[in-house]
């Protein structure tokens, strides 16, 4: 933590980073790393070792689709890790997942065309579709996660209303929200039912490899060799946010269609420098062994915060996430988000209404904790914090 | 220069950079830096000072705005050489003008709407306003640069004829690829043309600081406190495009729309890590000195191909642009640009043809010639090459 402006000239009043915390509030609210967890010596020499390197060229335009470094690294990578190792051509590095799922959104959709989303699912996901002017419509769903048959009858009701179905989004894995993740079997259907309705799956997957307990099941892209999928993965929650870096599996016609963007063609690879630095970064040892390191710790984080609420709430509900940075709590009926969220306030303690992640908002009653930021001192402290939020919101 | 990948790890078949060298070819297509230009030691300093100064900050999601270090020095910077000091509130950090004009153009049009562009202009940028599906007019000109009483009557004319014109498209200063620049005059009626029409100018001015004989007028946007314009900077011509850095400068509500944007509500501020590095670099002396070194380089490449031309082919007509990095040739009646082209190639130079800058092609017989990456040697024998094309060409 270096927060001593000391005597630079560059010194401001104003805010350098997006989270501003409140004096004596532990906020759950948002979904950042640990401070602790960021790899500032790491990722700096991961930068001087890519200007040794690659000199004059890791400032230049960058190749359309990212530097053959870090691609032919995410293809051994992904092969690895994933349940299909992505062609050269199938890959393509982006500036982060949200800029992702603009670029795609922008590629697939026109105003009014349909959108499918999970339900519920990222708020600000479906804020970046909503900036399409598309029309949001909620999956079907069943125990928590999307219902492929329920949700292709959807996809085929609303073609035969003569609607443009552009895409299906949905993060299949330790979802934000709600933490659950969508079984192997679901995924070989969602693959299927893109592959049968030529729906695009936009499958936005940041937190695939922040598991603690299991692995998850492969990628719906990876199941679908020939179903029209995209796969945003990130290297914000694996690595930093800060440097806006992911990249994105697809089939190579939908690379040729990211190349070929004005966007591409006029700025070259879509954050060149960083995209190098990160080549040095995961071809060392570094992101393997930062890997285990951010595990450990958000596990530990996990298990403190539910820990504090079994020990606070009784009478809350809520699935251990078996991976990801969020716990999603069912609120008995008698003790509404609305209500609670306002105690909360005057105790201490801040995160998000479970509504935010539904399209119409929604009956269920639930709130969202984001456990990825605070330590285990505050997460502790907040389930004591919570449980007298609980207790003033029931005096009232 | 660092092409020897050694034993890296990481080393791959694949390109790293946008631009591909044809064996014996100048290449006078690209508007790309020089790579001897580019401040790799001075940036590697600055990302590590960065790093030092902001530790884990630089790392996570940032203000969405950009971090306050770079908007103010902006700030500063844009009072001393432009002719308004924006507020910071009007100062918004974006991930390159590619970006950015894809970012505003996604605020501000709807597929159909009409978007009024400069003629000649930049061709991606025209491919960047393609892709929003966009109806591309060309604006009034008159002597090489718009005119804005035609301009205001075609708007005008197509608003009576119930078309929504979201948008007019200028590169104001060393056009590329014309090199011209607006006049003083021309800007202030562009500006009343904004404020009395609703339409918003968007002004790509990324080679504002890159004069060589005298400075440029005050942008379009320092000239309409009231307008609506956006100006479009850039760090790519005056540091490096590998970054993907610039900035823009709106009226404030325009900015609080942006920052309200899906995808930076979501990713945070656009390059956070990269803009605080720039912080750095600006707020040292580096970037003024940086800047004359570039001036002065950039400056004896243009007079090198305009000597060699003048000196090679007679029969050509161009003016010397005062900045920026392009010549912009008008070839003799007897000539084709498309001729010229296929006999430049077996003489080994290579160049774009002027009718990629029109929306429907030209009648102008015309070619671009980008002398910013090539040696002045190269340029020099560019200059011979053009006329065996030429001699070349006349001969069939």
């Amino acid at each position: 933590v270096n927060e001593d402006n000391g005597d630079f000239a560059g010194s401001s009043a104003l805010p350098t980073i997006q989270f501003q915390p409140q004096e004596n509030v532990i906020d759950l609210a948002w979904g950042h790393p640990a401070a602790e967890l960021l790899p500032v010596n790491a990722w700096q020499a991961a930068c001087a070792a890519a200007a040794e390197k690659f000199g004059w060229q890791a400032l230049t335009y960058g190749h359309p689709s990212g530097p053959g470094v870090l691609t032919e690294w995410l293809g051994e990578h992904l092969g690895r890790s994933d349940g299909r190792r992505p062609h050269v051509l199938e890959l393509f590095v982006t500036p982060g997942s949200s800029a992702a799922l603009d670029l795609v959104s922008s590629c697939l959709t026109r105003p009014g065309d349909v959108v499918i989303v999970d339900s519920p699912t990222y708020h600000l996901g479906l804020k970046v579709l909503r900036d399409r002017a598309a029309e949001l419509v909620p999956a079907a769903t069943e125990n928590g996660t999307l219902d492929p048959a329920g949700t292709a009858r959807l996809i085929r009701h609303l073609i035969k209303d003569g609607r443009h179905v552009a895409m299906l989004y949905v993060v299949p894995t330790f979802s934000n929200p709600s933490g659950q993740t969508l079984s192997a079997e679901r995924r070989l259907a969602v693959a299927d039912l893109a592959a049968a309705t030529g729906v695009t799956v936009v499958e936005d997957d940041p937190y695939h490899e922040l598991w603690y307990d299991v692995q998850p099941p492969p990628s719906i892209w990876s199941l679908g060799p020939d179903a029209p999928v995209i796969r945003l993965g990130s290297f914000s929650k694996t690595v930093a946010p800060g440097i806006r870096l992911g990249w994105l599996t697809a089939n190579r016609r939908m690379v040729e269609t990211l190349k070929g963007r004005g966007i591409v063609r006029s700025g070259g690879g879509m954050n060149h420098a960083n995209a190098l630095a990160m080549a040095m970064f995961c071809s060392s040892a570094m992101y393997a062994s930062h890997l285990t390191l951010l595990r450990n710790a958000y596990r530990d984080r996990r298990d403190t915060l539910a820990a504090a609420l079994r020990e606070h709430l009784q009478d809350v509900d809520f699935a251990v996430p078996q991976g990801g940075w969020y716990l999603w709590l069912k609120l008995s009926d008698d003790l509404a988000s609305e209500e609670l969220v306002k105690h909360a306030k005057a105790s201490g303690v801040h995160f998000l209404l479970g509504k935010e992640f539904y399209i119409n908002g929604s009956a269920e009653n639930r709130i969202r904790l984001a456990y990825s930021r605070c330590s285990l001192s505050e997460l502790d402290e907040a389930g004591h914090r919570l449980m007298l939020a609980v207790q003033s919101a029931r005096r009232h």
